[in-house]
């Protein structure tokens, strides 16, 4: 029986590790790596470098080659959240159960450690370990997927049309374009690059995509679901915030049954593309189930 | 004689063409595709790009390989400068002329705007055109250079330090500094990596580094010396600014005549870098000229 608990515990381990190495030996302990260190540091749960890491094994690759990939996934993310939360955007105070970035330091300072966390990314997809490879194509390639998914066709659009959304509503079928681009198009590149670094075909890339955009949904759906009738103790922030912003979500829209069992459906989808695949993609299976019946 | 003014016309014309391309075919007219290309389209000098072809036909190669790099750099420079202007850091209601993007839309389009170029001009250093060119070691190392000028060790760090030193004052030292992370930085990557990208030997990469590290302080201190004495009308935004804000300049810190034959120093020692070059290099000599003489 696969352990999912002591597999995320020593993914975990094994990314923190890496994205403290992130930093050049030469790093003074500028106002601006600590405000991006900070943000970065507060405890996130590293879905998209563990995914990234799991697809590359699922292919029989090794997971060390993805380490840069997986390191950079995390960056982006973390750089988005500092933006959605500033003023500007959602005016959120806690992130994490912490102050949020432009709360702990200024607005400023929390609009350029984004732009030095998504900088930073790319600076590591094209460091030494990705150039002494000898696989830059691959590492070309993973740039641009991850730039893309990250961009504007993908989860920037995304949270430009989630403020729209906050103003103007959604039917059910914005909502979830919505999401596939501002959560979904991350995942889903998390799991591309992995399958790309770890040696798998075109074929595998396609069928881990499946698997990738699957769960990527379905990580929303128990987003907001959490949002309704999650604990914010375990959760770190505030539940029934989208209520309170009149949000269009999938139990707004859906109803809370109808949302849990469009989630499962969306599991079951991603297992589904999982079929054929040996016990290296274990770990893929027990995240998705875990993205199912997450607390947080 | 070379004639600069058609020289940067037509290159001028070039990047822009390259830039009106960088859009993929699919792209829908969103908001936020709108206000990045505001932004990009709003009659920069193109500086960045053209020293990038330029040295790369400086070293004996041909500029079309470079295209890529020189929009990517247009890119963040024109991010930076959609980030710089946020009411949260300068404040600025016009750019060339025009109003701010935060000021055309609204500062959370502005915001998102900035992020969707930076992270567009990674999308172009690994789109189709450097993938297909067989040289995949040196557009990731390209990658590099222009992230870490780019990043929270070049340019983003100057801005910290530069919005800093309107509260703290600088001395000489400091001014230099910042300047150097600000906008030396990405300077002198546009003039690296077009030596990379024109095939140029690590020694070119140095010698040139180096006529691109003089010309962009020189750049910097031309722009404190317009600040005092240009013409409003001709640079499409205020001068008298930095007396206003009280920020230490050139000229507040050395006074205007000894900043004039300090900027008069550093174009000639750029122009020292480029002796034992032939013709090919003499677009690069006379941007240093122009750098020099520019009146906005």
């Amino acid at each position: 029986m696969f352990d999912l608990t002591s597999y995320l515990a020593a993914q975990r381990e094994r990314i923190n590790a890496a994205l403290d190495a992130v930093w050049l030996e030469n790093s003074p302990p500028t106002r601006l790596v600590s405000a991006m260190r900070y943000s970065l540091t507060a405890g996130g749960k590293r879905l998209r470098p563990i995914l990234c890491l799991a697809a590359a094994e699922a292919v029989g690759g090794a997971s060390a080659d993805a380490l840069p990939a997986a390191c950079a996934l995390e960056l982006i993310h973390t750089y988005s959240l500092i933006h959605d939360d500033l003023p500007a955007m959602d005016d959120d105070d806690l992130r994490r159960g912490k102050p949020t970035c432009h709360k702990a330091f200024d607005e400023a300072t929390a609009v350029l450690a984004g732009d030095g966390l998504l900088t930073l990314a790319f600076q590591v997809l094209s460091g030494p370990s990705s150039r002494e490879t000898g696989n830059a194509d691959a590492w070309l390639r993973v740039i641009g997927e991850i730039a893309q998914a990250a961009g504007y066709q993908g989860m920037i659009e995304g949270q430009m049309r989630d403020m729209d959304g906050e103003t103007h509503g959604f039917d059910l079928k914005d909502l979830e374009s919505m999401h596939r681009l501002k959560t979904g198009a991350l995942i889903q590149a998390a799991v591309r690059t992995g399958v790309i670094l770890g040696g798998g075909t075109e074929d595998l890339i396609d069928r881990l995509d499946r698997y990738g955009g699957n769960i990527g949904l379905a990580f929303q759906v128990t987003d907001d679901i959490l949002n309704v009738e999650g604990d914010p103790a375990v959760m770190g922030k505030a539940a029934g915030t989208d209520t309170t912003r009149h949000k269009n979500t999938y139990p707004s829209l859906l109803g809370l049954a109808e949302s849990k069992a469009f989630a499962e459906q969306l599991i079951q989808e991603a297992l589904g593309a999982l079929a054929g695949f040996d016990e290296k993609s274990d770990p893929l299976r027990a995240i998705a189930r875990y993205i199912l019946n997450r607390r947080r």
